[in-house]
């Protein structure tokens, strides 16, 4: 055991570990969901603390010495050699503080082990002085959110693109296959099972174009803010320099938000992307339960079109498949949206100069963006790509819809057209014997507007015929 | 135009209006939905300013001669001769001190008609020091929510309860009708019809008792508390009076809270009744789903029931009708939840000794309440009550279903059932043939364990031939 | 009495109403909220009704006799004549086709005024044949939706501006007024009162663009889709043309959907708009919140800056003054959040080719931007403009604060800065006289580094003395 | 590896875990979360699976010989031996099939090797034949969340008991202290430091009634309801021995419920505890933030009492505390809430026979009851029993308030006080001095009434001046 110091008093700390006083108080005082603080979480604190070591000794106030051995343990951070002694708990109060102090003890401590000095002796790094040096938790964290976000975002947004293509794929493939459409979930007009997978893919693409125009306000950091945004503490240089520096180390388009004050106290940007991927998990929803409608059955439902089987589907019942990976994509959108909540909660809950409910912030925007991701990816591989369809099903339910009456409305009116569709449902005789029987069209006729595909188009079916009248 | 006067100034007042200048202050800050405090909320004000009126007078700190018409004033706001005097909107800064000032306002300048004075001539009736006396909005205003809420809640009960006997009732009338449960909307094992409404039924009746159970914790009102619950400025015996008058002016069972303090700022008992109203939204979704399910088609969908048509669906497409009357369920069920949100966002802002949000409280929890009756209502009489059933649709779907595998299951064991729901499914063969082909049942055996009836009743069909062996 | 017939019968319509039997029987259907359509939405259905009719026309679908007085009564809806002719509730089942057979049969029946004709003679102007040709709700509706949003969407836009720059003025001329800043509502760092209004205004700024992005996504329509989106019965060159009458009928960019299918089912736009109100809402619930601790006091709270007084604000406490214009943006906000979760209910509950939960995403969607706009104003108006600042207040409290030790941070290390700070909290003694007991600075160099204004800019204060050494 | 073999086909499996190919097929489509089931589930599907195998056989159908080390096994399950086997994702597609599949296989290869088996010879003991008998996911995943819910709970209601109980000692401790209350964060009138930790202890007296009344509704539960509640496959008195059965492993009163169809499909119990406990999260949010605004400062704040430090409050301004247990109160209320949401989406996604989103549920639900209980034992021991008041402070204010105006209020009358109340906010004087000077009261007959304990009292201050004029 080594003893620490901190503001409150002393405290044993475990030789062996690389964190301190401060990071073993917040698991005393935090002991809340037993998770640690997310791995890109971590790394994107190892480039910020690279960073702002870098910018430290270019403007003169870390001696190289030091700097070397703080750029170097952050690097190791970043590898993930020290994900074992991040223990704070996701959810915490202070405003990160805790996770920034778990930060800096871990690489002050690996610091000073480079200088070949020994846990604990902190006159050689210091966890503040030096690691934290012109930093606060107040733009440290945030900073690290957003880099960690925009790191796991981009993971999604090709598994998102790939969904995309894959659905696209599909809506090729499918483009042939005449189905019958529903409104209401009753029979409605004619449409093509490729539309149907076509609009999904549109719909994808929306989602990726807000979710990247979402993510762009991520890009914004305030590195150099410190305490509330006024900047004391740092060095107007450094302020300059850093957010250089992490640009360079992150690789990702990183710039200095105009405002200060604003970026340190306003957490809006959270809720626009936690937003957009909320509309990204409602939209992924309608596609799933889309599925598991025109999957229904096999022999009690509507049964237009198969998913792979992927695992038994009863503990009970013999034979039975269930559209699990549809399910799976339901329940992530569920997670989503209460996350969303949670989030716009948090977000909501600033004052003046701080918001201080950040950790719960990161805690469910990195979940959210990692499980829409993670299925996706299965979504994908597991269910859209294995898709088939049941063409005669689709086709023999069009032929004996009533819905197809839809299609003579423009030949004979509404009111013919409503009687015709009143006696068909009625008797459960078809559409075209009654129209037949009434003698206002004939089969030729009937022949030319009733054609399936031509249903699907846009246009009056039989157009021509009208225009011989 | 009057003149009236206040702490912020003078204020023209039309000559004509019975409230004052401070409900007119009101309505010139809060131009917010456009909407009027709600009917019950104006009597629920009436019932209080009368019963407090009395009380004042029982302690002699109100002469006889004010607190009459003071009293004869409340009552006709009970009978509703002044709510279109009520006119400060239902979105209001101010913890509900307009509305208080309105109905003040009102009940003063009518009490000094009725004493043959003019409006404004406060120094006969006063609005703060009569008809407010020993009173604050802070007892006042979450008082009427509470009466409010509690008779159209009466209401609501009577509507549900309605509602669950119509279900109960279509349970009987469907209890012969054998048809295929689905569970992840595939095929399951037989079900009867009415063993589903009886299971909606027997929701609804936990509803009922959700409900009523929450609303007991309305019936806790804090008069006497005035200001911050400490109760200054109300005579103890008043306290006490009040209380009982209101009981009697209500005919509630409306009692005096353990700890005012407690009750003047906490507001946990609104989200309790809308957590309970939410629960029932989100219940009676589910039995619309299901019925816009199980009447899908007529042709391609479920067709197992109809629903009685309501109104032509669709301005385009002729004969076609929707769901209607379950959609409308769906959405005032979105609404409830929204509501709901809204409610708790509101109460969980509560600082110190006051919550001063309750005026979106009541809004949304009494708009809550008004739709849920009112749509309970035509959904029972516009769709439960007509709904009618597909028998043969759904006896034929039982027989060709795979799901009645299960059934064998404890006759061949579960891989070999699974066997042969595979081919079932792969060949689209019925189930009993393939049995009856593999040798494992006899034609006699099967007519015992498919028995359809004896599927929907616990115990394993065909148990006696196990015991048999 | 008149007589009208549909699909469902005969019903009587009184003779003087412009609606006709749909219209009626969905009241008879939908008594559920008691709040007809929003004014706008009349608005934009007129409007496409109008430029329905010019494309149809155009096409030669349409009699120029029939189609002149559609277009003259769409006019007149427009204008707003007809308002009190649209009775249908804002929750409705069905998709909306109430409401738009609502515009229908209004239409018809003004059209057929127009023609000389007695209300109810469909043969000369028919409400589907002739008004709705060529349309379905499933175009009409979300169409409407769109335009009614977008124009109301055009003032709460000017209205945010208008508050963007109040706050922006309100930072100029605050500039020079230091006060304390703080984090965790612990005291902090100094900061200027220009500085936070500062950051409310970049904060609707941003809300600004944001707002403006996700608007954009609602100028995408799908007239000509029809009942699925494949077109049926609406003639190509209609649908190219009726989107190019529509622009010059409304004056907004709108464009036809890529793919009208996508754009018929998915409602992804009204979760985006919604979403960037949400975050509206949130952020002027963050700037109300912050406004109302500043001012809070006056004698026993932080007592900063003045609201300017709107209303008296106790019925019990005399010369109380409350910051009901702040208290109303919270509210506001609170509901725009809970409408927010009803919209993304009823936006995830479409399926297959319809989303039919439109009516209650409408009812919401407006609702939100009705009360945003309005309370904007009002808050602009009665609240920030009138604001005022306690500058002796403010500069007290930083000169007795604990938090400027953070500026003696570099001079003096963290460890020594923080034995002051905890004295300086025990024996609420100034930070100035430890530092000068403890010897560690001068006098001078304290003046330099302790000034207020310095300790607002970024740097270290008194960096020079840091240097000379 | 050995290979095992289900319906999908023939998967390798690695020889020494006892879970078999549904779970490994379940950890390939599934990985969402990364998190692994509840400790407290698994031990609940141990209780369960014991249970029905004693159930089983004492109705014969299972041999003692495999019932005996099913029982055997499941014990072990129960102490926690196989927690490492329960490898499938929280989040998962299949309403729990893949849970309960873990559990049986684990259970029978446990069992095989207790006969001396090798893992894998499923014909001595079987996962679906011999673990799952007469039962299905649908009776035994919502039994086991029922019981590992009520075993989390009653965790969780001691330690809110605790919590109450601390509250209210802190209430009796400070029952002397005077300070000003204050109502829209403006002075309002004195109240007694004690009265608001009483109301804090109150309401959660009533969170804890409501909480547990709610965990009732859990008590109920669905064995041998198989697939869809009709009981097919079970042995009716199998399914009466099974639930006596559980009530001896669990130790809990549970009870079949009077519909097992209803008890199959709907959830609505997980939302009403779900809602309970929401309302127990909004509940600790207000006591939060009230302590950390009585906290705030402490030199530019309230200033009224002092939380217990903890930690370091910041890694940038040395000696700043903050009131961190407070905040993460806060935290794990927006996450509760947040859960509520997604478990209330996932609630309303039953379908006809099943809700197969229980897994999303359970994840949400075990957590907000895990996070609350969490807390409210950290947030009591190093927070609530440290606070100590700063009485001079609170007593400070209270002298020189104008709130106090009030208590003059019925001896001078509303227009007059509110004279004196807006002359002292004007000049900056006490309200005795304006009192005074205007000649309306004596010292003595304000001596009398603006006793500050008086004022906390029922009652008009001095009310037997009132008498005596």
């Amino acid at each position: 055991m080594r003893q620490e110091k901190d503001l409150i008093g002393v405290h044993d700390v475990p030789d062996d570990v690389y964190y301190g006083i401060q990071t073993l108080r917040a698991t005393e005082n935090f002991p809340i969901t037993g998770y640690h603080p997310h791995r890109e979480l971590i790394r994107a604190l190892g480039m910020v603390k690279g960073a702002a070591a870098e910018a430290n000794m270019f403007v003169g106030s870390l001696s190289p010495a030091i700097g070397k051995v703080i750029v170097e343990a952050s690097k190791e951070l970043i590898d993930g050699k020290f994900d074992d002694q991040f223990v704070v708990d996701v959810i915490q109060g202070g405003a990160g503080t805790s996770i920034n102090m778990n930060a800096n003890e871990v690489i002050a401590n690996r610091a000073i082990e480079l200088l070949d000095g020994k846990k604990g002796e902190y006159f050689k790094v210091h966890p503040n002085v030096h690691v934290n040096m012109a930093q606060s938790t107040n733009d440290v964290f945030p900073t690290a959110i957003r880099i960690a976000s925009l790191n796991v975002a981009t993971d999604l947004l090709k598994a998102l693109d790939e969904l995309r293509q894959s659905l696209e794929k599909k809506a090729q493939e499918f483009d042939g296959i005449i189905k019958m459409g529903r409104t209401h979930l009753q029979d409605a007009v004619p449409i093509r099972l490729g539309q149907e997978f076509s609009a999904y893919a549109h719909m994808m693409g929306r989602d990726l174009q807000r979710i990247k125009q979402a993510m762009k306000s991520l890009e914004v950091i305030n590195m150099g803010a410190t305490a509330v945004g006024t900047g004391l503490n740092a060095d107007p240089r450094y302020i300059e320099k850093v957010t250089e520096r992490i640009v360079e180390w992150t690789n990702l388009p990183m710039r200095m938000a105009d405002d200060l004050v604003d970026a340190t106290q306003n957490t809006d940007a959270f809720m626009e992307v936690s937003g957009a991927l909320k509309t990204l998990a409602v939209n992924l929803s309608k596609v799933a339960n889309d599925l598991r409608l025109m999957a229904s059955g096999p022999r009690t439902g509507l049964n237009e079109i198969n998913l792979p089987p992927m695992q038994p589907g009863s503990s009970i019942m013999p034979g039975k498949v269930n559209p699990v990976m549809a399910e799976v994509v339901n329940q992530v959108a569920f997670q989503v949206q209460g996350n969303d909540f949670t989030i716009a909660l948090a977000c909501g809950a600033g004052q003046l100069e701080l918001n201080v409910m950040e950790p719960v912030v990161v805690f469910n925007l990195l979940q959210s963006l990692d499980i829409l991701r993670n299925v996706m990816r299965v979504f994908r591989q597991r269910c859209v790509e294995g898709i088939t369809a049941n063409v005669e099903r689709c086709s023999y339910m069009v032929e004996n819809s009533v819905g197809i009456v839809t299609a003579i409305n423009p030949h004979v009116g509404y009111e013919v057209a409503s009687g015709v569709a009143k006696e068909a449902i009625m008797s459960g005789r078809p559409v075209r014997d009654i129209v037949l029987e009434k003698g206002v069209l004939t089969s030729e006729e009937l022949d030319i507007i009733l054609h399936p595909y031509e249903m699907t188009k846009p246009g009056i079916a039989g157009a021509e015929l009208l225009e011989r009248k």
